[in-house]
C-alpha cells in the first residue's frame, strides 16, 4: 500500500481523486501496489463526499506523517505551494506537481532537492494536460540533439484565435464566449497576455537544454493586438495565425525564445491545431520533426497525466528517475532584438494600397506584397525576410518617418 | 561502462552505430555510464569502418560474453533473430529491438522470458520509428482507460496514397516512384498488402489492452484496390483515403482490430499526416484523443528509438521496465464480418448514375449519394450507415443479382 496526499481540492485535485476512486483497480495493477490518498489538504470543507473524512486544513498533518511517501501539489500559483512542495523534498516525501508557474519558477531548485534527497520530482501534468511531452522529451528522445521546441501551448487563446479564424469573430466576442464556455477565466490575462504559453516553453526549454530558464527571461507576448485584419492577411499569406512558443538553440550556445503570434504555414503540422487543442513540435536531429497533439488542460487529461506521475513514482521509489536540469546560467538567453525572422508587416498610408506597398518597398527592398480580401484605402501588408527584431523596428521607424502609420508586424514561422 | 552488443549491421544497426559514436558524451551524461558496442554480429565485412574489429560472424561470441548486457537486436525477420533474441534473454542478457515482425508474432512469450528473468525486453523502436509511442501507451496513460487505438503505421503507403490525392497519380505510378526515391522495396508486398501496419496494430492492441494479439487474427487489407475514382469519392464526401490500423475494445470484452483503407473526414488530426509521416491516435477515458506524429521510419530516426531504450536499460539494469502483456485469449478478437462500421460503396450499373443510385437506394434505404467529378456513365457512390461487415456483403450480393456491379466498398473512418 503507498500511502499520499494530496494538495488542493480544486478542478485538478478533486480529478485526481477521480481517477484514482474510477481506476482503482487497473491502478494497482499497473503500480504494482495500491494507491491510498490518506490526506487531502483544503481550507474548505467537502462533507458530501465519501472521502470527507480525509480532509485537513493543516499542513502539518501531512508533513509530520511518516506514512505518507508522495504528495501530489494542485494548489496551483506559487505560494503557498513553493513552501509546501520544498518541505515536502526536504522531508523525504516524493512530489508530483500539475503547477507550471512553480516549475517555471523554482524547477532547477526543487530539483536539486529532489536529486540530493534521492527523491523524485515529477510534473508530467504542468505542460500539454493529458499530452505526454515531459516524459518523451527526457526519455524516449534522449539519443537525440533536440534543437527546436515550437508549440501551441495554451488551449484558451488557441480557441479564440480559431473562432477569429473561421468565424471572423472578432477578439472582444470570442473572449467572451470563451469566458462563457468556461475556457477563460473572469480574469484571462495569463492566457490572452501569454504568460501561460511563457511558463510552459520555460519548463520545456529548461528541461530539453538543460539549463533553467526563467519567465522574466522570455519576450513574451499575447494575442490581444490581433485583428481580423490581421487574420485575413495570414489567410492570403497561405497560412493561420497561432499563438506559439518557441526555443531554438542559436550556434553561439544561446537561446532564442519567446512567446508571441506568428503566421504558420497552412502545411505545417501545427496549422490544424484547433480550438482548445495543444500541439507541440520537437525537432531532433535524428529523430526529425515529432508533434505530440491533445487537448491541453482540462480536469481529467490533467489529473490523469497526474496519475501517471504518481503510479511511476511509486514503481521507483528505490530507482530515482531522471528528470533533471542546472539553474540557469547569465547570458544564455539572446536579446530579443538580436532573434532573426521573418516577419509579417501590416501598414496605412496616404493614397491607395499600391502606394502604401510602394513606400514600404522602398524601405524594405524585397519586401513580397500579400492582398487581402476588402482591403481598405491605403492599407498593404507585406512579408519580409531575415531580419532582426532591432532593424525590423528600425525600419519601422524609418516608414512612420515618411508618413505610414504600422498597425501590426508579426513572426512568420520556420516550421 | 556498460557493454552491448548489435545484431545486424543494415540500415537500422548501422543507424546506431552512427547515433551512438555521433553523441558519445551527451548519451554518456543521460545513461549516467559510458555506452560502448563490443560486437557486431554480420554475416558481411566492413573493413573501411573505424570499428571493422569489432565484428563477428559467430552469434556466441556475444552470447557467451559475460560482459555484454545488453544486445540490440536489428536484423529483422523472425529467424534467426528470434531464436538470438531468446537465446540472450536465457542467458541474462537484456535486449532491445526495432523488429516488429518478432515483438508481433513472440512478444507475449519473449516478454514472459524476460520477466522471469528480471531483464528488459524494449521495443520502442519497432512501431513508429522514432516517434514515442510505447513508452507513453505504457507510461503516460497508465491512469487512463485506453478505448481505441488508430494509426497511419506505414509510411510507403502514406507516401503512394498522398501522390495519388494531391497528383492524381495511379497506384502503380505512385508505387514506381516510391521504389524509385527508396521509400518502397523491390518486393512492396508487406507495405502495400498491408502487413506491415498489421504488425504494428498488433503490437499496439498487445501493449494497450494487455493480451496478445497475433497477425494472423487480424483482417489485413492493403491499398492496392483503390482507384483514383475512390480518391475523388472520399475528396467529394470531404477527406482523403488513408490506410488505417485501428483497434477498439467492444462492449463484449472483445476487440475489433483490422488493417484497411478507410475514409478520414478532412477534421480528422489523422487527415493532414502525409508523404511518409505516421500517425498513431490514442483515445483515453480520461486524456481524450491524444496523437502522435512524425516519421515513421528511417536508418536515423529509427535508431535513435533504438539507443534511448539503450539508454534506459543501461539506467535500470535492477529495476525492470514495466512493460508486458499476456499470452493471446481465444475468441479475443471479433469475427471480422460482425464488426459494424459505416461504409462508402462504389457501384456501376446499366443506364445513367441516378438510375444506378436509384436502384442502390432500393438495396440500402437511406444511403447517402456522393457525387465526384468527371463521373462516368452508370457509375455511382453512396455512403451507408451502421452496418456489419456481413450484412454489408449479404446487400452487396443482391445488388450485383440485380445487374450492379460493385467496384469497391471502403470502410468510413469515426475519428
Amino acid at each position: 500500500m503507498a500511502e499520499i496526499a494530496v494538495l488542493g481540492h480544486g478542478v485538478v485535485g478533486s480529478g485526481v481523486l477521480e481517477v484514482l476512486l474510477t481506476h482503482r483497480e487497473s491502478i494497482a495493477r499497473r503500480a504494482k501496489e495500491e494507491i491510498e490518498v490518506k490526506h487531502i489538504l483544503d481550507l474548505r470543507e467537502f462533507p458530501q463526499l465519501e472521502y470527507a473524512n480525509r480532509f485537513t486544513k493543516d499542513f502539518n498533518d501531512i508533513l509530520q506523517d511518516p506514512e505518507v511517501r508522495i504528495v501530489v501539489e494542485c494548489m496551483g500559483g506559487l505560494e503557498p505551494a513553493f513552501t509546501f512542495v520544498k518541505a515536502c523534498l526536504e522531508n523525504g516525501k516524493s512530489v508530483v506537481t500539475s503547477n507550471k508557474e512553480l516549475v517555471a519558477a523554482k524547477g532547477a531548485l526543487l530539483l536539486e532537492i529532489a536529486q540530493k534527497n534521492n527523491l523524485n520530482f515529477l510534473f508530467e501534468a504542468s505542460v500539454g494536460g493529458g499530452i505526454p511531452i515531459i516524459r518523451p522529451i527526457s526519455q524516449c528522445l534522449a539519443a537525440n540533439e533536440v534543437s527546436e521546441i515550437a508549440g501551441i501551448l495554451n488551449g484558451t487563446t488557441n480557441f479564440i484565435l480559431t473562432k477569429m479564424i473561421r468565424e471572423h469573430m472578432g477578439f472582444q466576442e470570442a473572449l467572451a464566449l470563451a469566458q462563457e464556455l468556461g475556457y477563460a477565466e473572469r480574469d484571462p490575462s495569463a492566457d490572452v497576455e501569454g504568460a501561460d504559453a511563457c511558463r510552459k516553453i520555460c519548463i520545456l526549454a529548461s528541461l530539453a537544454f538543460g539549463s533553467h530558464v526563467y519567465p522574466q527571461q522570455v519576450h513574451t507576448q499575447g494575442i490581444t493586438k490581433i485583428t481580423l485584419e490581421d487574420v485575413a492577411y495570414a489567410e492570403a499569406w497561405g497560412g493561420v495565425i497561432k499563438l506559439i512558443g518557441e526555443v531554438k538553440m542559436l550556434e553561439n550556445g544561446r537561446l532564442a525564445i519567446q512567446v508571441a503570434p506568428m503566421f504558420i504555414s497552412r502545411e505545417s503540422q501545427l496549422a490544424n491545431v484547433d480550438d482548445v487543442f495543444n500541439g507541440i513540435l520537437v525537432r531532433g536531429d535524428a529523430t526529425g520533426d515529432v508533434v505530440f497533439y491533445g487537448k491541453g488542460a482540462g480536469k481529467l487529461p490533467t489529473a490523469s497525466a497526474v496519475v501517471a506521475d504518481v503510479i511511476d513514482c511509486v514503481k521507483h521509489f528505490k530507482a530515482r528517475k531522471y528528470l533533471f536540469w542546472e539553474d540557469g546560467k547569465p547570458d544564455y538567453v539572446e536579446p530579443f532584438a538580436s532573434i532573426p525572422g521573418d516577419f509579417f508587416v501590416h501598414v496605412k498610408s496616404q493614397g491607395d494600397s499600391a502606394e502604401a506597398f510602394a513606400l514600404a518597398e522602398s524601405v524594405f527592398p524585397g519586401a513580397v506584397r500579400i492582398i487581402r480580401r476588402d482591403e481598405s484605402l491605403g492599407e498593404a501588408g507585406f512579408a519580409v525576410k531575415a531580419i532582426s527584431i532591432s532593424g525590423l523596428e528600425e525600419k519601422l521607424a524609418e516608414l512612420e518617418g515618411r508618413g505610414a502609420k504600422v498597425l501590426n508586424q508579426i513572426k512568420i514561422s520556420d516550421f
